[in-house]
C-alpha cells in the first residue's frame, strides 16, 4: 500500500543512520571505534579512557584521565530516595526492571534535564556512567534483602564495580579482565538498544527517557539478555558430554542456541569472543577451573560444524562473569553499565543533528469496513 | 562505508514493517483502523469499543461490550507500592518521567511477564490499559502533595478517567468530547512511540518495557510533547493580536510552531484535527469561551498563508482538555494513555511474528588510528 513495497524485516541491511561514533567493517573484521579498533584498545587501553575517546572525541592524557576518574568517583553517590524506591519494588522484579525504574526515577533529579546541547547532555552523560553500577549493583542487593554496599573511593572504576558486585577485594588479575570486558561491551554500533535510545532521543526526549528505553530493548534474550541465558546453558549441562548433548537436543528442537549468531558477523566469528576467549582460558587457568572453558570450546566446535554458526561475545562473557563470582542476574546489567558510554554517545550525537525517525509500514489489513 | 551508501534521515519514507493495525491512507484521506475509518468510528463507536477492537480484532457486540468494560473496572487498582514510589520521587519531575517509572515500577508484579503469547500479552494490555490512567492522574497528584484519588466503579472508562482528572463529575457533553479525544489518539501507524515500542519488543523484550520506551518518545516536544507546547503558546498569547504577533516573531525567529506539520500529511490537514475543531467549537460555545477558538482558527489561518502548514491533532486537542479543566502538565500523559491501546496491538503483533531490529549505518568519522 505504501509507495515503497518491498522493505527489509528489522530493517536488516538498511542504513538507519549516519554516525561518527562506530562502525562494524566485517571485511576488515575491524570494530571501528572513533577511528581506533576496538580489540587494540581493549588491550592496550583502560574502560575509563574509552569513555574519555567517546565523550570528549580523544584518547585521555594524563591530566585528563585524572580529571575524568575523579569526575566519575564524586558522581557515584545516589539519592537516599532511590535506595528506597529500590527496596519498595516487589522482589519478583528483574534486575534490569529495577535498574530501568532507578534510572527512570533518577531523571527527576538532575538539574539539565531539558537541556539537549552537547555540553548538558556531555555531563548528564557522566553522572549516570557514574551512578550505574551502584544503581545495577544496590538494586539487586535490596531486592535480595541484601543491605546496600557503598563505592569504594579509593578503587578505580572497573576495581570498584567488582568490588561492588562480588564484596570482594579483586586482584589486579580480575579487575584486568573484567575492565577487558566492560570495553568490549561498550559500544557496537546500532544494536537493536541504540537504535532504541535514538529514535526515542530523536522527538527531542532527554537521555534518561532514551537509557530507560535502551535498558528495556537490552533486557530481551535476542539481545543483552543471551548471557544469562548461556551461563544457564552451560550449568544445566554440567559437563562436557552434558553440555553438548543438551545443544543437539535443542538443536533438534529447533531452538536457537544462545550465544551464537550474530546479525551482522553472520558466519565470521564476532571478533570479540575471540578476545574474551583467552581471557577465559586465562581466568580458568589461574583457577584450575578448565572445565569450564573445555565445555564453551566444545559448544564452539559443535556449533561450527553442525550450524556453520560462530559464537558471539555473550558467550564467553558469561563463563567469565561466573568465574569472577558475580550473580548470573547481574551479567544483563553490566552489559548495560558497560554501554552506557556508547549510548550517552550515540544521544549526544543524535541531538546534535536531530531528525525525527517516522517510518512508514506496508498495511496488510481489511479495507473499507464500516462501523 | 556500508554496501547500501544513501539514506533517509530519519526513516522517512523507508517501510519500516508489515501491519494489520492501521495505515495512513494520505490519498484517500483516511486513517484505516483494522479497515475501519477512524472518523467513522469516533463519530459512531467509544473509545472502549476502540480497546475491543484493536486487542480482539472486532467491534465488540453487547455482551462483549459489557465484558470488556467490567475487566477494565477490575483491573484499575493499582498495588499501594506504586503510590509508595510515586510519592518517593521529586516533586520537579515531569509527569511523563513519573509515568514512565510507574509503568517501569509495575512490570514486577504482573505474574505474566515473561510470556510473550498472543494470550498473555492480551491480558497484560488490558491490565495496562485500566491502570494507566490511574497512574496518570496519581502521580501528578503525589508529585504536587495532593491526596490520591480513586477510581469510580459507578462510571465509565472515560467518564471516570475524566472525573479523576478534574476531580469534578462531568456531563455527558465533556465525556463525549473527552472519549473522542481519546480514540483520536489511540492509533496511528508508525509514529516515533510505536515505532520505539516495536523495535523493543523485537529482543523479546516484554510489553512494560516497550511501553516504558513508549512514554519516553512521547515526551518529547516534536511528538506528544506539542500538546503541551500548544497550550502554552495560546495561554502566552493572551489575545488574538497577542497570539498572531507571537507566531510571527517565532518564524521570524525561524523556531518551528508547535501543533503544526506533520511527517506524514505534510501539507495537508490531519483528518483527526478537523474533527477536534468541530468539538473545540461546541465546547467553547457552551462555555461562552468562543476567544480560545477564535484565537485557535487564527493561528491556523496565519500558518497555512505563511507557511503552508496545517494543524496537526495536537494543536486542537490543547484547548479542549484547557476547557475541560485538565491540568497542562497532564495533557502528555493522556495522550500516552490513550495511544497504549494502539502501542498493546502493535507489541502483540510483533512478538506474534518477530524479527529482531537492527539495522546499519553509515560511517563518517576517521579510520586507522593507534593508541
Ligand atoms: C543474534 C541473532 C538474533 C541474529 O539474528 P538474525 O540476524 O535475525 O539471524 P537469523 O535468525 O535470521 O539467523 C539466520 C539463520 O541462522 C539460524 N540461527 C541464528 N542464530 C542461531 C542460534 N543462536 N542458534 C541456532 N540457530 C541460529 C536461524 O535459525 C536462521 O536459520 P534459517 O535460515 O534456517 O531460518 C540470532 O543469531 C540469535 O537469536 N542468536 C541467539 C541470541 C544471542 O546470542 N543474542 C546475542 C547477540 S549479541
Ligand atoms: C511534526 C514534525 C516533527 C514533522 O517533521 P518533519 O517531517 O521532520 O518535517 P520537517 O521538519 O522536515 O518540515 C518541513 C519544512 O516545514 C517546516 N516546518 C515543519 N513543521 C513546522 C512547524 N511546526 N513550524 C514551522 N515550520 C515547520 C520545517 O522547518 C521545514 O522547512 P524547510 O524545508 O524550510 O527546512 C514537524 O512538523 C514539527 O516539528 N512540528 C511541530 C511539533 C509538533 O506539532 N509535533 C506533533 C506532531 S503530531
Amino acid at each position: 500500500m505504501g509507495k515503497q513495497s518491498v522493505f527489509n524485516p528489522g530493517l536488516e541491511g538498511v542504513i538507519a543512520g549516519e554516525t561518527e561514533i562506530s562502525y562494524l567493517d566485517t571485511d576488515a573484521e575491524e570494530i571501528v571505534i572513533k577511528g581506533y579498533d576496538l580489540m587494540e584498545l581493549t588491550e592496550q587501553k583502560t574502560y575509563v579512557d574509552l569513555v574519555h575517546l567517546l565523550l570528549h572525541h580523544k584518547l585521555p592524557n594524563k591530566l585528563e584521565r585524572t580529571e575524568i576518574e575523579s569526575a566519575l568517583k564524586y558522581n557515584q553517590d545516589l539519592p537516599q530516595e532511590i535506595y528506597n524506591i529500590l527496596s519498595s519494588i516487589p522482589t519478583t522484579t528483574h534486575p534490569m526492571d529495577a535498574l530501568r525504574t532507578g534510572i527512570s526515577a533518577l531523571a527527576g533529579y538532575d538539574p539539565e534535564l531539558n537541556d539537549q546541547s552537547v555540553a548538558a547532555n556531555t555531563s548528564k552523560a557522566l553522572r549516570l556512567i557514574a551512578r550505574i553500577p551502584n544503581i545495577v549493583v544496590n538494586s539487586y542487593r535490596l531486592l535480595h534483602q541484601q543491605k546496600s554496599i557503598s563505592p569504594n573511593q579509593q578503587m578505580s572504576y572497573s576495581e570498584n564495580f567488582l568490588y561492588m558486585l562480588t564484596e570482594k577485594e579483586p586482584s589486579k588479575h580480575e579487575t584486568a579482565i573484567f575492565d577487558q570486558t566492560l570495553m568490549l561491551y561498550s559500544e557496537h554500533e546500532m544494536p537493536n538498544s541504540t537504535f532504541s535510545a535514538r529514535v526515542i532521543a530523536s522527538t527531542n526526549s532527554d537521555i534518561y527517557g532514551a537509557f530507560t528505553g535502551a535498558v528495556a530493548s537490552l533486557k530481551g534474550n535476542l539481545h543483552g539478555g543471551a548471557n544469562e541465558a548461556v551461563m544457564h546453558m552451560l550449568l544445566h549441562g554440567e559437563t562436557k558430554t552434558g553440555f553438548s548433548n543438551l545443544i543437539y537436543e535443542k538443536l533438534n528442537k529447533k531452538e536457537k542456541i544462545m550465544g551464537f549468531g550474530h546479525r551482522v558477523y553472520k558466519k565470521k566469528i564476532d571478533p570479540r569472543a575471540a578476545l574474551l576467549k583467552n581471557a577465559l582460558f586465562s581466568l580458568s587457568e589461574k583457577r584450575g577451573k578448565q572445565d569450564l572453558f573445555e565445555m564453551c570450546e566444545i559448544g564452539e566446535n559443535l556449533m561450527r560444524e553442525e550450524k556453520g554458526l560462530y559464537p558471539n561475545l555473550d558467550y564467553y562473557a558469561a563463563p567469565i562473569y561466573y568465574l569472577l563470582g558475580i550473580p548470573i542476574d547481574l551479567y544483563t546489567p553490566i552489559f548495560f553499565a558497560a554501554r552506557s558510554v556508547g549510548l550517552s554517545a550515540h544521544v549526544i550525537e543524535q541531538h546534535a543533528n536531530n531528525r525525527l525517525y517516522r517510518p512508514r509500514v506496508h498495511y496488510t489489513g481489511p479495507r473499507h469496513l464500516h462501523p
